[in-house]
C-alpha cells in the first residue's frame, strides 16, 4: 500500500489537521490519481462535524476531486497516465441492479461514498480528496474536458452535477421559467447551467447582495426573499424551482410561486423536517420533489456539456492549512462561490 | 326566482336543519335539475363546521349531485328535459385563460364552487345539492351514463374524479404498482378505478377490517399500517401512492415505500401542516404531489369510463333527516363507503 498525505477530522469537535494514511493497493481496474485540486462542499462540514450522524473518524473529506492520472491498472481502458480526471461523490456502487442499468446508481444502497464510508469489502474506510492521491475504480473516474481549468472544474463534480441532474430531469430549456433558491456554491452553478440550457433563470436569494454576480452569470431576474413583496409579485410564475437552501425555509411560500403542474426540487437538505401544508401541493397539482447528485454517466455528460459551454465554478483558491477558516467563512456564506483547495500547498 | 327546499347549516356549531331558499332564475345557457340523490363528502362536514375558515351561512352543502333535467334554457344544446345528469364540485369558472383551454380550470381562482361560494356576479351565494333542485350552466353539467344507477353514481362527481384524475395523470395502468392510502369514500373509488385501468392496487389502511371489501373491489394486496412491519415489507415498492387520509400521518414513512422516481399524491388534506424530511424526497428523486378533483372535460371522461366499466360507488342511502347522524358516523369511519341522500325523503 502507498502512503498518502491529507487533512483529516479526527473527531467531530476538532479542526482538521495533517494526516498520513494508507491508500489501498490499486487493482487491475483501478486508476491512481494525483489530486491537484479539491472543492469544499458544505456537506464536508456536516460530515466532519457529524451533524448527520454516523460519521467515521479519522475522516479525510472531499468529493470534488480534480487531478492527473499517474498509474492505471492492467485492465483499465478508458484512462492513461497524464489524463485530466475527476472524482465525485461516490467511488463504487452495486453494479447488478436495474437502477445501475438505468443510470440511477446514486440512489441505490450499494453506493460507496468517496469518504466517510467503507469500500465494497465492507471494512476499508474510504477517504476523500483533501489529500495528495486517490485510488478509484475506472468506472467511477470522470474525464475533465481539456478546455476547463482543473481548479475551477473541481466543484462540477458535486455542485455541478447536483444542479445539472434536476435541470435536465425537469427539462430546463427554452420557454421554461426556472427559479434557483440560494446564490451559493450550488445556486451559482444552477444559474450558469440553467442559462446555458436556454431556460429563463430567476435567482431567489435572501438579499440582493449578490445580484450583480447573478445577472452576470446568466440570471434574467434577481429577487430578495427577505422582501415579502417578492412572494406576491412572483406568485404562479415558475415551471421549476430548485431549492439549494441547506437551512429550513418555508417551502409552502415557495410552492406558491409555481405554475399549475410546477415542481419544486430540493437539492439542499435542512437538518430538521419542514412543515408542509397539503393545500400547497393540491392547489395547482404541484410537486415537492428531491434530487441527489447524478449517475456516473450523467456526471460525464455534465462535464462534456460544461466543456462545450465553457462552464466552470466561480472559485476562491485556498491553501489547505486554511481549511478550518474556510469552513467558518462558508457558515457565514462568505465565499464567492466555492472554495477550492490547491493541493500543491499540502 | 323559484323556491327550493333543502337542508342547511345555519352556523358552524348547529346541526343541519330544513331550509327554504331561492334558486336563481335560469338563463339561456342554464339547465334546471331535479336533484334525486346527493353524496355526502367529508368536505361537507369541514365546511358546514367552518373547519377550513371563511364559511358562508346559511349553507346548503352537497357537491355530488345526481338528478334529472327538468328545464333547459333557449341556448342549451347538450341537454334536454329528462336527461340523467350530475353536478360536481364547481358550477362556473373563468373561461378566458389558458388553464381553461388546458382543461385545468379546477386549479384557477376563477372557479365558482357548487356551494359555500358566490356566483360569478360576486354576490349571489351558491347552494349545493342537499336540496330538491339546482340551476347550473350547461358547461358545468355532466351526463351520467344510462347503465349507472343515479344513487351510486352521485359520489363519482367528487370522490370518483378526485381519484380518477391523479390515477390518469400519473399513468396508472398495466405494470404499475399503486398504493391507495385509506379505504374510505375516496379510497374505495381509487381501488375500483385503478384496478379498471389495469394497475396493480395495494390498499394501505390502518387496520385489516375492510380487507375483504378491498380485495373484492379490485385490490391485489391489503396491508395494515398500524403494523410497522408493513413499512419494512413494502419499502421501495410503489410507482405511485395516492393518499386519501384527511388526518395527519407520517408522509415520510410512506415516501419510503416509493420506488426511485415514485410520486406520492395527496388528495386528502390534513388540517395542519405535516413535517417533511428533505431526505425523504432527495433519496430516490421522489415527489410529494397533490391533486384536486378534475376539469369538467375530465369529469365527463371519468363518467364515461365508469359507464364502460360499470363502476359506481359502494353506498349507503339515507333519508335527509338523518344527515347529522351520518356526519357523526363518517367521523368514526363508520360508513361503507359513501352516504348518499335520497332526495325523495326531503
Amino acid at each position: 500500500m502507498a502512503l498518502a498525505k491529507g487533512y483529516a477530522a479526527t473527531d467531530a469537535s476538532k479542526p482538521l489537521t495533517p494526516f498520513v494514511f494508507e491508500r489501498r493497493e490499486p487493482n487491475d481496474d483501478d486508476v491512481v490519481i494525483s489530486v491537484k485540486y479539491c472543492g469544499v462542499c458544505h456537506s464536508d462540514i456536516h460530515q466532519a462535524r457529524d451533524e448527520w450522524g454516523g460519521s467515521k473518524f479519522p475522516m479525510v473529506p472531499g468529493h470534488e476531486v480534480a487531478g492527473i492520472v499517474t498509474t492505471v491498472g492492467a485492465k483499465v481502458t478508458k484512462f492513461k497516465k497524464g489524463d485530466r480526471v475527476g472524482v465525485g461523490c461516490f467511488v463504487n456502487s452495486c453494479t447488478k441492479c436495474a437502477a445501475r442499468d438505468a443510470d440511477l446508481e446514486q440512489y441505490m444502497p450499494g453506493i460507496v461514498l468517496t469518504y466517510n464510508d467503507v469500500e465494497a469489502d465492507g471494512v476499508t474506510p474510504t477517504q476523500g480528496g483533501y489529500s495528495d492521491s486517490i485510488v478509484v475504480k475506472e468506472g467511477y473516474v470522470l474525464s475533465i474536458p481539456d478546455n476547463l481549468p482543473l481548479d475551477a472544474a473541481a466543484p462540477l463534480l458535486c455542485a455541478g452535477i447536483t444542479l445539472y441532474s434536476p435541470l435536465r430531469h425537469w427539462k430546463a430549456g427554452p420557454g421554461k421559467k426556472i427559479a434557483i433558491v440560494g446564490m451559493g456554491g450550488l445556486g451559482h452553478m444552477g444559474v450558469k447551467l440553467g442559462h446555458a440550457m436556454g431556460a429563463e433563470i430567476t435567482v431567489l436569494s435572501q438579499t440582493l447582495s449578490k445580484q450583480d454576480d447573478g445577472l452576470k452569470l446568466g440570471a434574467s431576474h434577481y429577487y430578495a426573499t427577505s422582501n415579502l413583496e417578492t412572494f406576491k409579485t412572483l406568485a404562479g410564475t415558475f415551471d421549476v424551482i430548485i431549492c439549494t437552501a441547506g437551512v429550513a425555509i418555508d417551502w409552502n411560500a415557495y410552492l406558491g410561486l409555481l405554475k399549475i403542474d410546477g415542481t419544486m426540487v430540493l437539492v439542499g437538505a435542512p437538518e430538521h423536517p419542514v412543515p408542509v401544508n397539503a393545500f400547497s401541493v393540491i392547489a395547482g397539482r404541484k410537486s415537492l420533489a428531491g434530487s441527489g447528485i447524478g449517475s456516473i454517466k450523467e456526471t460525464q455528460e455534465m462535464l462534456d456539456f460544461c466543456g462545450e459551454h465553457n462552464i466552470v465554478a466561480e472559485i476562491e483558491t485556498i491553501d489547505i492549512k486554511d481549511i478550518n477558516e474556510a469552513y467558518e467563512r462558508m457558515l457565514k456564506s462568505d465565499v464567492r462561490y466555492r472554495f477550492v483547495i490547491d493541493m500543491a500547498t499540502l
